[in-house]
């Protein structure tokens, strides 16, 4: 597990005045460097711990890895001087699909539509959900609940993301936390990867942000039936989250919700 | 000026209960593709609208642009058959350096350090404030509610950053809206660009949300004095403005602020 907060000395000001010198309590933001077959993929910033989950969920987005098998050999190193974790190493097994650029659809004019971006997604390869599986409505805020109480570091340093993988039996199975969005959801489904879980049919994947067109991407490709998200969507989120069937819930605070995509899959309370 | 909200049909539930079917007004995320030359440069996601800004801050940010000259031409065009401004297409003057894939220092090993990180960001090329230059605490609330404002397409959506440019004189020059937090710096910066203000000693820079490296960064190369930010910034963020000088102020809300960096040039108010 690296430092995944450091303090550093900060003036505190209120009303205009000096309230002291303290030290301060931030998130970290350090990079980590992924190697496959000794060659550079990418380098990215996140907060350090969990680092070959978030490789992991990473290569579930950008290549064609959806079981551990598919990852011969993976290991995360601190290769420079301050000991800190800053490099995952990994081989994947023969004959899986390495990753690559990301394809995006491009015409002869070299624009690109929300259309193409659309049609440039592949369809889930298994069914998000069951037949018989529905997100009831008062499950909604205890697991929005449940994922703020994993949230320690975002108690500390009040700026940092979170996503949760929520079990078909609407249990919380783990949160992640991270400067990235991204990462987080990243790191989440990196070790859902690690456990065999995938594809995370009948799961939810909770998140404390917005939910962009990537955040969707990274749901489809995991294979989750429903994201739930405190804050809302994109238009080509909702619209992505439509095509493919996924449940897309945003704005879940305060006793609401919104149902943007899929809410034939959402189970309401019996009036009474 | 593109389409930056748009409705989408939901279910809005309310205390478990279905509380109506209705339009609700999302925030447009679509792609732009940049063409250099002929060649696509990138493709990202954004929220439509001050496209030759977005553009022509990310070449701030990534070449060696620096003034309106140095874009030869550039021009915003429709490629696809829904009309929506999908394209930038420009040329550099010659001689001017173009964006190149960002350069991370590696070492041997092929790890990168946060240290290498903060080594590998060029010094600002003139000072980020004039010897005199303050940053007066009694302004940042003003600043903020003046930016909040601007906020249009927040008030629609409730999930949108903004970025904002001030004057010496402290007064708000423009704020810009997008569904990404780098790109609403991007279009700020892209503006002061085309209005051949750069480099922006003695401006402030004001955003609405977290502040990582990479908004650090971004301020840097624009050559802002500070950033002032409604959330808090990483540890990596902290140590890149302190490296260069940069005024860092976050969690300003509700009548109190940190100083993260440069606290010796925030003037406070005179005690009574």
């Amino acid at each position: 597990m690296g430092v995944t907060t450091s303090r550093r000395a900060i003036v505190r000001i209120v009303d205009g005045a000096d309230a002291g010198a303290r030290p301060d309590t931030l998130a970290v933001e350090s990079p980590l460097t992924v190697v496959l077959d000794g060659e550079v993929l990418v380098t990215t910033m996140r907060t350090p711990g969990h680092d070959l989950e978030l490789a992991a969920g990473w290569l579930v987005n950008e290549s064609g890895v959806r079981n551990s098998r598919h990852i011969a050999s993976m290991g995360s190193f601190a290769t420079s001087t301050d000991d800190e974790i800053d490099t995952v190493r990994l081989h994947l097994q023969d004959g899986v699909e390495p990753p690559r650029p990301r394809a995006f659809v491009t015409t002869a004019a070299c624009g690109v539509c929300s259309a193409d971006i659309i049609a440039g997604v592949s369809a889930p390869s298994e069914p998000l959900h069951s037949a018989t599986w529905r997100l009831p409505a008062e499950a909604i805020a205890p697991l929005l609940d449940a994922m703020r109480a994993e949230q320690r570091m975002f108690d500390q340093t009040g700026s940092l993301h979170a996503a949760g993988l929520v079990s078909p039996a609407l249990e919380l199975l783990w949160a992640r936390e991270d400067v990235g969005r991204h990462n987080a959801v990243d790191k989440v489904v990196g070790r859902a990867l690690l456990d065999d879980l995938l594809p995370l049919a009948d799961h939810v994947l909770v998140v404390s942000g917005r939910v962009s067109f990537e955040i969707v991407h990274k749901a489809l490709t995991a294979g989750v039936a429903a994201i739930v998200a405190v804050s809302g969507p994109t238009t080509l989120a909702v619209d992505l989250a439509r095509e493919h069937g996924l449940v897309l819930v945003g704005f879940a605070r305060d006793g609401r919700f919104n149902v943007y995509a899929g809410a034939d899959h959402v189970l309401l309370e019996e009036a009474s």
